[in-house]
């Protein structure tokens, strides 16, 4: 079977690399066309990449496929969607906002900008978390007029939350949620991103807009889809997202109110369990489980953990009752921002959206 | 007049080596007894802490006073407290069960251990936050036959959420607290303390009973005295704590249930106005302000709100409602765990009750 | 005495406000007037260093003094320099070029800019170390028609060396020197400076341009006036500069080939008698000794020694023969480079060529 | 053809594990014994390496082998020798100067310890650079009368200095070496190891024996074989080394006198072909190049050059003349310490021993 044309659009960003760490030499989708600003059109990506002074600046641990490397850019606003089956846009929110219609017009488009996150007729698709909401992709055509179509992933700090309530929802249902975050610097980029002499031994208590985006997205995720909307489920959530020196990898402490009562047990089963059909389609992205339970006191922590199942799983420890919170549940988790939280996450996402027919069909 | 004789006990750890940076040139105590164990006794202070390769082992950025320095010092089981007016100890908690009792049969005893915290006729003291505790102090001596007492401070997780709580609950009254630490690592000691290759790029999620510690003594400071025993405040705490790559201070996120109703501003003049009758004391080691509450959405910083006050207020920032908890507010605070949280914080509750004619009446 | 005005060009950015903590209650300067660039202008300081999320950029540990904070800043290229007696200038070396000589028709100008450190009638002065450099102001002066003058400081990484070579230089003469630097982050400013993606775990072995500065200005500062011309030292000088995961503090590992041998006691009692004559003068901004040289093994270290002497010493240690070099001796050092190594140092060498008649007179 | 069977002794340590991750499904060797100290002798691997409150110390970024987790811990000194053909040991260096000879009797030992480096009848063997000193081991089991050998790798500050200076000594002769290094954590194991408190936003300037060390081993490992002896080669070696806040990886900025004049593209070509036939005979765990020569002017750095080849190549950088040198060269190397400088290298080591036929013949 031959495999889809893809281009990947804002290719020389980090945010873009870990897209390409994460196609190269894959099985569904074919790397054909790499686009990013008019600064680096026309030149090899490589070329792209690398500064007059004569360092490359590729920032992912995989080392750049040589294939890629060789590839001319093609300026973003000339990309003719036409020309491939899927885009994966990893653009900053205001050139996603411009950009993204005119692929979505033609193609199907991934995307991990925030652009369209909250747009009502746009699903945030999480795998293996909301594939109930996928059918709003056919509304979204009806009413745009687009043959393609948006589907952006969540900020990565609400990627690992909602993976890890997902089974609590279903098995138990939610009431509230109180959460704290200990992100690592990546999730900030590299323009300028965080600065050492913020973040050395210290801890930044404010990012700015990411409270808001956890509460509002967690509650459209986990939420209901019917008459061609999304109801966000009416639980509430409470978060404090704070920044720590830690490179990859988002730590949350989550104290969860529970609408029926669970014992630590159950809830520890309950998420082991969570997504065993999913991942037993075996997906090229996939991990093979959802969320990894600890049972180590000490776990999860970001820089070991990260690194399992190519930082594709979400890690759950210190799973205890909470006795503040009613029927109420409290642990930690450790999730990768840019593999699950991101690009990578958005290619697995893509996997399941050509098995279910609306990529490539 | 005179000052009065002080002993500092586990000198040449670096909790003792707190008390002594806090001690140096004190108006009321003057510091006659360094002791510590057998290993170190008959030495200078200097020779205890200076290894065979000739590496002075003193951890404090305040300089190590030459008197201190030249001092000869005495094995902890020997010092005779007829000789001091107060002893300060910083002694591991088994050493301290052992040795304070020793001591307190004679003097008073101030105290960073955790050995006596939860003893029912020994109240743990936090300057300006319980002052109605003191007179369990009388009870302990009625009850010991001892002349001296024990009065420990909590653990400096405590001491931050503390502080911060005691203006809450006397304007509005407390229903229930949520926190998450972050904390630094100095509050691990050295022996070995937290191993860099744990910590660095790394968030550890487990500080082994340091939860239980925070709720129960967070419980039993806030709470009242009557009948001569200490009835824990009827909230509920939940925490979580973990470790970060930051040297000093902890960096806690707060999320608090009113028993009535305020709003931001009312919340944070409560705090603002916190505890000026005991500052305005003047205490030779207390700090203008109990609270110090910022604007500045980016703070409170631990490397940056450490140095604040020396040490000895705790900082407040992103005080905002929180809509999970009933009557909620949330917020973040920073207190720095080896000055209000450890010696110096021990030094200032002598202070004032030297004033309050606990100590050297 | 009144004190003299003084104007500090650059005062928003963190080289600024470096002099700004230093001049802050100063004896012999009093600062009239702040200036910075036109975005800043007619803003107070405090308005100009707070971003409009409120957030107050201040970034020394020294709090902001409040007289600073109510002052009216003026735009750079509108200071008109007959008003104040001295110009503290903190401006990027572009912008150094351009607006220092305007300053200096008129009034001594005290630089941290690299624009003029190799311009031949102008010498780098550093406090204690080259004084018999100072009368190429006049020359500078007499060529330029001048009636102030612009005397930089050398490049942050060249105090700490050049300090520790001149006593060498004087008793036993140089042949050689070999120097690997390990350079803290805020060398490399805010804008961005040194992200934490790039150092956290990490080291970057490339400052561009650092090197040749360092190896430049160390023979320059070393060198010999005579017939109104700097004649560099003919030693040679070979350096390797790196970043590592340090906020504050320069360390530095030089090998040096001495002309007449000296024992490791000689080389250490040169270094420490160094420079008494000019700390018996007793600045204001003063160390007690230019040289601190310690017999720990493990120091020095950035974090424990830049906080020695208001980081105005320069910390040495490790001083062992090295068989390598020719009369080979090797050694560790620590300098502050953001104190002695930039505004602080200026204002040092401010309030000497006060008293040598240069400034106010 | 089966494999040779191993044990691996100090399993349950850093440097085991490392041995252990290095060992996992290996072509050559089969893994038949784990051997410690007789606290976990009884106990499977996985529950001599878990602690009592449930925490897994398993340190390797590559997941701990099944079958190693089942295999039942034998007290080192109880190793029966006979039933192995290798015995690779990650031992202290007091118990390996007393375990190794007992197992050398009869069988190979590949070492990491120190204990028998500078013995005159054991060669220190590093990989593709000094198989001229194999012979050496006859000499010794002819002298101590063994039917096995030990061979120790160098301290893990050496190999990497050893790599890159090889092909510079073959091509154009050494006259002395100047280096300081910047050594990750790893290096100093876990017992304690480095602590936070120490090494965040600092540097240790000091390594106890480890300049000595390095000065000596480089030389010897460089020497020449005759008459059953190794005569150190006869350039010098002077070192300073220090601790930077780095996981893992040791950076060395070296500055080199060579006998014969060299261009820096000689001296890089030079690099770049060194070890060509080693590499080619395709060892599993050889890298592909032994030294990875970058252009890129900002590397090698050690996060980003740490993970190539799996830290078995030597990444070298900025190549540069230096004048102070005598034919002068500067360079910044890379060298994973817990890869190539420990286990990993010892391994590669054992394989080219199989081929060479003094393993398993």
């Amino acid at each position: 079977m031959s495999r889809l044309n893809a281009a990947v659009v804002g290719a020389t960003g980090i945010a873009g690399q870990q897209f390409l760490a994460a196609l190269a030499d894959h099985p569904l989708f074919e790397v054909t066309h790499l686009a990013a600003s008019s600064r680096s059109a026309g030149k090899t990506y490589l070329e792209a990449i690398t500064t007059a002074a004569g360092s490359t600046q590729w920032f992912c641990t995989e080392p750049l496929a040589p294939r890629f490397a060789q590839m001319t850019v093609i300026e973003a606003a000339k990309l003719d969607a036409h020309e491939v089956d899927v885009v994966f846009t990893a653009l900053e929110s205001d050139a996603a906002a411009e950009l993204e219609p005119l692929y979505a017009q033609h193609v199907p488009v991934m995307s991990t900008a925030s652009a369209f996150r909250m747009a009502e007729d746009v699903p945030v698709l999480v795998p293996g978390v909301n594939p109930q909401h996928a059918p709003l992709i056919r509304q979204m055509q009806a009413e745009r007029g687009w043959q393609g179509f948006v589907v952006p992933n969540p900020n990565c700090t609400t990627v690992g939350l909602v993976v890890s309530l997902a089974p609590l929802q279903q098995a138990f249902g939610l009431d509230s949620v109180v959460m704290t975050s200990l992100q690592g610097c990546s999730g900030a980029g590299r323009s300028p991103g965080v600065i050492a002499l913020d973040i050395v031994d210290n801890v930044i208590p404010y990012i700015p807009k990411e409270e808001e985006k956890v509460e509002a997205e967690t509650r459209k995720i986990l939420g209901t889809l019917s008459g061609g909307r999304i109801t966000p489920a009416d639980f509430r959530v409470s978060a404090t997202c704070t920044r720590v020196p830690v490179l990859e990898a988002h730590t949350e402490s989550v104290f969860v109110s529970l609408t029926r009562p669970a014992t630590v047990e159950q809830v520890s089963a309950a998420m082991q369990e969570f997504g065993s059909e999913f991942t037993g389609l075996g997906h090229p992205s996939s991990p093979t489980r959802l969320i990894t339970v600890t049972a180590d006191p000490f776990r999860p922590q970001p820089r070991l953990d990260r690194v399992v199942e190519d930082g594709m799983t979400t890690t759950v420890g210190r799973i205890r009752a909470c006795d503040v919170m009613g029927n109420g549940v409290k642990y930690l988790l450790v999730s990768h921002n840019t593999k699950m939280g991101a690009g990578k996450g958005a290619l697995l996402m893509a996997e399941e959206l050509v098995r279910l027919g609306y990529i490539g069909a």
